[in-house]
């Protein structure tokens, strides 16, 4: 009897289906001090408990990307083992913070199915929740994966595409309890500028770069138990290891404190595309684009609808060409909903 | 008076001296999520404080291999600065689980000695145990390595060749207080293989590889504090630094979870040898051979006899040619007992 | 309005001016961990809260240069973002231990001014304090960092230059409170030489060296929050990043142990010189002179004043060449005081 996982091929999944991913795992100090070794995250109620509890938090939370890489990670070998491309993302939202101590597992249920018209592979819609150490779901999106099918001969399931928002409505995000910006300290925030001093349309050079490592991004990636091959074996990738899309999320989210160090908590994902693949030895920088403002009923807190861009090079701004297709430099094209002091 | 440590030579041991090794380590929350970050492990127990309490534990105790290192690495400046190779291990025994906030040193005794007929060098043999804040022991194991005479001319002492068992009984196996596999969790540790679905002989190919990086194996054994140069320093090392071998040891068992995912604990180490020296820019890969299967008198707890081997390519489960020796792509070949859900 | 950080330029220092620099930063396990993985760090005192605890101390500090890197690093984007030069510090002084769980953030005062007579950049003094979550000061120190002039037609500001200490006297060290090394186990600290061992003039080769990796670099600068461009982003330094000031440090001191395992405390900075600019590939070695040594009023310490100097090759004990200039090996010139047992 074969003892390893082969993974999921298309016909294996089933319209309702539900996936308890394996191996809960307990998030702590260290994987809190290693998100900080591992991209350069500066924003302050991530790094201080003392600022957390300044606006209304017991501590200060574990970075909502953490979060979510722990949870997307657990998905990997059920989902996108036998995936030939992660194709998008949708109504992502962050639920609860998650603090040190938690312990997370994922969950998912198969809400779509379509063959594609090659038929050797199809698009499978997945919603998937991470669940906490007392049964309360901590995070939940939409994800999407283009899978082989394991016998081309299988016949086609029935085409369900499910109905997603393209956006969030400021009313579908959860403002964590208790969160209160009145008191918000700028100063130890590392910048001045308000929700109320940024404009729908207004675009940002975050000016920062990192240059990218194969021990770095290996180390994040196993981090999160994300044991995709391709992001560490080069026998099997010899053109070059893969860099977990992720890696590039939050390599670019943490590059947006200069200019946005005030965008400080992450409720809700938009949709993402990974433009282009990202390699060991690339430089990564990022723009965003002020896409939406909205005010929330939490004290002194505001929502605001970011596009985050991560790019290889290439001038700030331009995210496609005249044909409509992405830049070669674009890397991410990332559509979330943050909150700032008003 | 020269203040730097030289280390010991063959000559300084005496049968029946006790070493007792330097710098106490406490183990915390940060070793734990960095050993996550270093290797692919995903063993449920080890990640998950939730699942550990299932399982009749306080919480996920530091990795067993991580208690190894620590200890280990304690022993280097006194046992193996200057030594020429690492021969063997034997008769290595968990005897309780390693919690976060626990602090660890290391005590050796010489158990023999023998010089080689060429007179330069000769093999120590010793017995080391880890032991707790509260002095109690946590880990015993016997090591054997060949080590440079200072004076050749230095008298050979009495050859003393210690008894060690080929392989540990499992009587000889010490369960972890409370250990309870009654009602675990198969969906949630990842994989349904039972300790009954493993047959004597199974061969077990974990399919999945890491490429090795200096930055991380020099990270990975700086954090057990072992500072043998080789690991280390280019300068003494030009043809390339030498991998520390609980690295492999480390990396090839986390591969092992796809297809042993359940082999949860290990209790004992009956042996071990590596190979083929191991260099950054390789690919890591592992097979196992189930050598033996036991009950043991713990409530849904099987024993596993496994042999792990690790390699840089080839075919698995081909582990020495026809001369009897190792065959050039293997790295390790180690030979441990683990505890299953029977 | 632009929103990112352009730094300060010389014209913008005033003599008195109060700068609390952003995002204060909580320590802990985590950061302890990532210490010990990245440096090779044995001082048991930092190692072993039950070694710290019989030295009088609740639990093992964070290390004491990793409490610097974390002051040091919220300076950054608002002193020597757009430096030419990190000329030297002076009357460094820890003033209590750091904890996990302690909050630290940094406020600077401008004590001194003097534009060069190029008229296109100036010297900038500031006194720099590390103060915790209950306001209370762990560590004092003065740097000075050479900054470029926005406008070159800007009024050179009066020249202030303040007058500083060559060299911290035994007085004006704190010895942290309740610290006692009466009961000092040498035996588990690892070498046997205590502070009356020492002579004034006496040099120790550390012997051991590593090899520097662009991914540890980079995780250690980061965890420090430290952000410069030089260190991480290739495409703006194509011939090389360069490698953040205090990693050097922080791997000449822990090489340091090798000779000076029981230098476990750094309580004074007097003074210290990046002699060259390190890169990645460089192997760092270590050597110390004994500069001076006091007693103190604590029971069973001493202090010792010591040079430390880091190099990337050449002779030990060699620190400058005929013409009075730094040798072209060395890397780092540091001076400082440390407690030891007497």
């Amino acid at each position: 009897m074969q003892k390893t996982n082969s993974g999921h091929f298309f016909e294996d999944y089933k319209i309702g289906q539900v996936i308890a991913h394996a191996v809960p795992r307990t998030v702590g100090e260290g994987e809190r001090a290693l998100y900080h070794a591992l991209y350069p995250a500066r924003h302050a109620l991530y790094s201080s408990d003392e600022f957390a509890r300044d606006c209304g938090l017991p501590e200060s939370p574990i970075d909502d990307l953490a979060a979510f890489h722990v949870v997307f990670g657990k998905t990997v070998p059920d989902v996108s083992l036998n995936a030939v491309a992660n194709l998008g993302y949708a109504e992502g939202r962050w639920l609860q913070p998650v603090f040190a101590g938690d312990t997370l597992r994922s969950v998912s249920e198969v809400i779509g199915l379509k063959q594609n018209s090659n038929g050797k592979t199809g698009v499978v819609w997945v919603r998937t929740r991470g669940i906490n150490q007392v049964g309360k779901a901590v995070l939940d999106y939409v994800r999407w994966v283009m899978v082989r099918k394991r016998d081309v001969d299988a016949p086609a399931p029935e085409t369900v595409v499910p109905d997603l928002k393209q956006v969030l409505s400021v009313d579908d995000l959860v403002i964590p309890e208790g969160l209160d910006f009145s008191d918000y300290d700028f100063n130890l925030a590392g910048e001045p500028h308000r929700w109320g001093d940024y404009e729908i349309g207004e675009t940002i050079d975050h000016v920062d770069g990192v240059t990218i490592e194969e021990a770095e991004h290996m180390i994040a990636t196993r981090l999160w138990q994300n044991t995709a091959k391709v992001h560490f074996d080069l026998t099997f990738r010899p053109e070059g290891r893969l860099i977990y899309g992720g890696h590039v999320i939050s390599m670019a989210r943490a590059l947006s404190f200069n200019g946005l160090a005030n965008a400080q908590m992450i409720v809700g994902l938009n949709g993402g595309a990974h433009a282009n693949p990202c390699f060991s030895g690339l430089t990564i920088k990022a723009w965003s684009e002020v896409l939406d403002k909205q005010p929330t009923s939490a004290p002194g807190v505001g929502a605001i609808r970011l596009r985050l861009v991560a790019t290889k090079g290439g001038d700030p701004f331009e995210l496609r060409g005249e044909d409509g297709k992405y830049n070669k430099d674009v890397l991410l094209d990332l559509d979330y909903w943050a909150l700032m002091p008003v």
